[in-house]
């Protein structure tokens, strides 16, 4: 049958490069698309940022495309109106007012897409817009798997007074009791392993002669007990189930260290969800545009279905303008096309057009030119 | 009277940097120094790795220095002997073995160094070394100013049984109960007020004619309840006492791809433990060496006393070698000089040799050179 997508455009820059990915579909295939509001667009539609029906109908979906999220400033997030997140509203949280991110979140544990993959690759055309020397940025070709539903985003989080057992730290000093909150951290084995599985299986696909299938995990094993478990259990998987592949563990630090120093030195990293938030965040610096990622959100790597976004924010500054880089957002729509809707054949076309438009010189302004989304969305499609 | 010193030399090349420290105070003037053991070396010598007769030697001295502290492989760290670090134990943690790393995180905390300082600025000499464009890494000089005694480090911790409250995610599926952990960030309105104010202090300090007091607060306000609290008070600190310093919020994964696209655009950088290990980190790519850092722990800018280490790591594999890179360690002798001990013009000093010895070219194998550990503390103390 022919494919349901549901799109999210979202806020801000989010409906421009949605209606990008919309040109591309139309170009590659026929779609049956629903369009629903996700974000400050949902505030404002039903005073959620993710109502039932959306999530609903994302839930029964072949897969769904998600634009930007975020009413706020590039970067600056948005803060004082904050309601807890997933469970416990904080007693220390002045407002219920509902923030625009949370509509992400919700649907990311609603959707149960425990594993994000974000694909990193030097992009002939834009080399030269890399933060790094050339001989550094040169060949990086690496993915971050990054645990999508648990850790410090989901944890249970609040007012200290509300935080029982013992050894709980409270204001230091002798005065007047005064505003302590917590974020809680958790992790269970099976958590740690099915996103492990993902990264190994990738690993295993994208191994090609001269070059075994390697993951690297990151963690913060000196310190968190999170992190023995995930480095534990994530040896464990590795010992059992997946001999070939070439596994180390390095430090958070460490990584984000060597992500910059040697980035050609990573194939597969895999790690949980703040870490891989900041992470992936960093590869961006890499290739010298936060623009062109593309991430696919996934219940495993085989299954099928899933939530496609491109890496960036909903950019307000630019919003409106009609200069939004929509590769990311085309990026997005090539991974589902491999991974939610099985056509790799037709992302395969997708991301080479990506590369020719780019490679051919055309180039929105946050890559130093001056093309308009719609006048970089034709040439991709031209390209096809 | 003449400063008194505690020198924790620790495991790997510590012994061999703090024999460069020792080096440098000689020429500097006259110290009382005294030598205790702190992690691996310290469970060697006491069972624990932090001993109490330690702390208190270090509680009493008008300040510590600090080799490095760490038995396993560089980047690495220890896992599966951990039992929780401050705080509960985890059921789910098989051993109590003691984990060298405790021994540094319990001296920060025993001696309530809050403020840890970590200066990065170009260095003549090494320029080339960076792993950033030339136009990027030229005239970089930021310091990033790190929570050390709170947050996630230091938070209840273990076995989700032990963890009460509703809203607590268990293992999914049907099958046998397995392994669940937890780590807790906790912060408190006024250990975030302290370390602000050490923040826009310094930024105070280190303006210029033409460069006005500037600090960048990074946090993951849209998504983490301390990070919305430490905003919060890091704004109304700022509002409230220091009108005169520019003051920007960041979320951590824009802060973590800036560094490298863009350090230049900062000057202090504010942020809460776990974010601070991670991209003060990543700052070394900036330089091209972790060997070079330096860093200061303290009890607010005008204290005194405190804790002076290098960034870097006890390197295991070069250790013994004699190759050791004493930089790091040197210019946390100047900083000593300069906060601990009040001795500004001996820092100016210190820092001026540390350049001209590397301007002249000599270098340890870690900065492309074949310069022994002892030759560059000798080129060193030469140009003082
Ligand atoms: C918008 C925000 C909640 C989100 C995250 O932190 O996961 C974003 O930064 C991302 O990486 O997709
Ligand atoms: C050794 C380790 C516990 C420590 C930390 O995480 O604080 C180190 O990485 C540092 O940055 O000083």
């Amino acid at each position: 049958g022919v494919p349901r997508i549901v799109l999210l455009p979202g806020d801000g820059i989010g409906p421009e490069v949605m209606a990008a990915a919309t040109e591309v579909l139309a170009a590659v295939g026929t779609f049956d698309l629903a369009e629903h509001p996700i974000g400050a667009d949902a505030i404002r539609a039903y005073g959620v940022p993710l109502a039932d029906r959306t999530l609903a109908a994302c839930a029964e979906a072949d897969a769904v495309l998600l634009g930007a999220v975020g009413a706020g400033a590039v970067g600056a997030g948005a803060v004082g109106a904050g309601a807890g997140a997933a469970g416990s509203a904080g007693a220390g949280a002045p407002h219920d007012a509902p923030r625009p991110e949370q509509g992400v979140l919700d649907l990311r544990s609603g959707l149960g897409v425990y594993a994000n993959l974000r694909p990193v690759r030097t992009m002939p055309g834009i080399t030269h817009l890399s933060a790094l020397r050339t001989d550094r940025a040169a060949d990086v070709d690496l993915v971050v798997v990054r645990e999508l539903t648990g850790g410090i985003y989901y944890g249970p989080r609040g007012d200290v007074r509300d935080m029982p057992g013992e050894g709980v730290p409270r204001p230091a000093g002798d005065g007047p009791a005064r505003r302590a909150v917590f974020d809680t951290c958790v992790y269970s084995a099976d958590e740690i392993e099915r996103v492990a599985r993902t990264a190994f299986e990738l690993a295993r696909e994208r191994a090609r002669p001269g070059r075994p299938p390697r993951v690297t995990s990151v963690d913060k094993a000196n310190v968190l007990t999170t992190s023995r478990l995930w480095r534990e259990v994530v040896q464990e998987v590795a010992d059992r189930d997946f001999g070939d592949v070439v596994l180390d563990h390095l430090l958070v630090d460490t990584a984000a260290m060597l992500l910059v120093t040697d980035p050609g030195r990573f194939d597969v990293i895999l790690t949980e969800n703040m870490f891989g938030d900041i992470l992936s965040d960093e590869t961006a610096a890499i290739i010298g545009s936060l623009g062109c990622l593309a991430s696919a959100s996934l219940t495993g790597l085989g299954a099928g279905g899933g939530l496609f976004e491109p890496v960036h924010g909903s950019a307000p500054d630019i919003a409106g303008k009609g200069v939004a880089n929509p590769v990311g957002m085309i990026l997005s729509v090539a991974l589902m096309l491999r991974f939610g809707l099985r056509m790799a054949e037709v992302a395969n076309a997708v991301e080479a057009a990506v590369q020719n438009a780019l490679a051919a010189g055309t180039r929105t302004p946050d890559l130093g030119g001056d093309a308009t989304t719609t006048q970089m969305t034709n040439a991709i499609v031209k390209s096809l």
